[in-house]
């Protein structure tokens, strides 16, 4: 809990529809030919949303990029999940906004990327905040393992995180690691991580205020353009096919299998009549649970599997692994 | 529970053994020309399994027939989703065996089908048999909606169900349009149904004995060749052409979604550590999330929403109700 604040609401839903709009407008440059359609929705009990969608783009195959802001009265035992106390008092209300945005290329070389960021904030009835935190991250799953990719997209969060404060990537990129988990498939990370973070207030990063936490989600909220668009760039016009074309369909499947069976965000908006669509539209356009590909030892392919272990990747910046060597050895 | 009985359990395994060489000819015959791969494995805590996968059949996308057998202790508290008592005696044992078969055809025009018997029995530490039942069951998911399949598959069921009690086809068949429901696509359903039973005990089939049960188990294993085997020989010929073939890939992500998000079986198995390619062999081989086909209202596709809702299909049994004209018009 924090002590008496000005509500953040208003500018919070503001923040958000122009990070929404900038995040929209970086993705259609970096498609380079694809559009976007929107659908706007509102909750029956309260607020609502934009999804915007991009199908069959140039560079993507699919992204979504979505937001919402909703409020309303949080019901006895539903704070639970976001650590609140059972016990609030009666006539308590929310207010919640955010953007998050997955992007699905085309090309199995450029990586899938993830991110989100979200602001809550709970009032008492009177509309007085009495607690308020940010949450988002973003992370990068790759299907070609180019280790020099996940260097930059790491060493990019870094320069982010620190320029607010200097503890948060060191301590928001163990908990991506330790979020993006399969743990059904003997605990294989989803990607090569990125950055997690979640209730993050004042009292919880060295006196930051709630206008400083502002500035720091809305710096993730802005990151994709350096941490992401250099890897596009990088990797669009690589040659492949069908072997190509396969793995990255396969590997997709445990994309889906993250978002169905683990995320918190997805469960927990399926199981609270969340738009049905808006929450789905992270799956990836298209996955295949078709026999496993046998990894040669050593081939690029096995080498993502390697690539999927936790690690330092700054220190591991150093430029090219011969990435590219390797691809042209692989076909 | 009930009174002493033998153990079926050896029975049982050499019973699921033989089921599951019939059910994998089958599907070989059906297919015409695919071949399965075999994979056996052991569990470290005893027993274990035979996995067999038909990829790129002829007939068939993706056909897994999965056996397995296995045994231990009961802990405390984890016969609680089966519905036992959380106070099981020190030392309660466990024997459970069961064949469980999903089959992707390649064609749009022949539904996907599931079908799983088990045979479960509770010991306690001297080995006597305390309590033992049956469950299974077997459903349909089409993707054209031919209201002829559904019918015919149901009859053979209601056919299966009343030659061993005149109250199951009425009790299993709601069952399972209950079961298999996506609670978060507003309720729809996965597929035409079929039946569903669990923890069927001579107690709650009205003087059948647990031998009694298992030759209807056995039937119902065996009731592919009649209940699907037709609908095969009537649909695999059908053209289909890019449009259905989207279609069929988008209504298997809903397959995915059931899977993951809500099937009790895979949860439990991912969860308790079973093989997780034995568990996940249901997924279908290829599936898109991408852009919801836009339905013409009274088109051939349209027409699924209708045939999804649970209806009483052996009073549609008339032959034909213009299927194959309907197909004709929508392409």
């Amino acid at each position: 809990m924090t002590d008496g604040f000005p509500s953040l609401a208003a500018d919070a839903e503001r923040w958000i529809a122009e990070l929404h709009d900038d995040v929209t407008a970086f993705f259609r440059r970096a498609d380079g030919g694809g559009a976007f359609t929107e659908e706007r929705w509102t909750r029956p009990s309260g607020g609502g949303g934009v999804t915007r969608v991009m199908h069959d783009g140039v560079t993507f195959e699919k992204v979504g990029v979505n937001r919402s802001a909703v409020a309303g009265e949080l019901e006895r035992g539903t704070g639970a999940p976001m650590g609140l106390s059972a016990d609030l008092p009666a006539g308590t209300r929310f207010f919640a906004t955010g953007v998050s945005v997955v992007a699905h290329p085309r090309s199995p070389m450029v990586p899938t990327v993830h991110l989100n960021v979200r602001y809550f904030e709970v009032m008492a009835a009177d509309g007085t905040p009495t607690d308020a935190w940010f949450g988002g991250g973003t992370d990068l799953t790759p299907y070609y393992p180019f280790a020099e990719d996940a260097a930059h997209f790491h060493t990019e969060l870094h320069r982010v995180c620190s320029a607010h404060h200097p503890e948060f990537y060191g301590t928001f990129k163990p908990w991506c690691d330790r979020y993006f988990v399969n743990s059904h498939r003997h605990g294989e990370a989803r990607g090569v991580g990125g950055i997690f973070f979640d209730q993050l207030r004042p009292a919880s990063a060295g006196g930051l205020t709630h206008r400083d936490l502002m500035a720091f989600a809305d710096a993730v909220g802005r990151v994709l353009p350096a941490a992401y668009g250099t890897i596009i760039d990088r990797r669009r016009a690589l040659p492949y096919g069908e072997r190509e074309r396969r793995f990255q369909l396969y590997r997709r499947g445990r994309y889906v299998e993250f978002n169905l069976l683990h995320d918190r965000g997805t469960l927990f908006g399926l199981k609270t009549g969340a738009r049905v669509e808006s929450v789905l539209m992270s799956l990836p356009p298209l996955a295949c649970w078709d026999e496993a590909p046998a990894l040669t030892p050593g081939s690029f392919e096995a080498r993502l599997t390697e690539m999927l272990q936790p690690r330092d990747w700054l220190q591991n910046a150093e430029p090219a692994v011969n990435d590219v060597a390797m691809l042209a050895t692989a076909r």
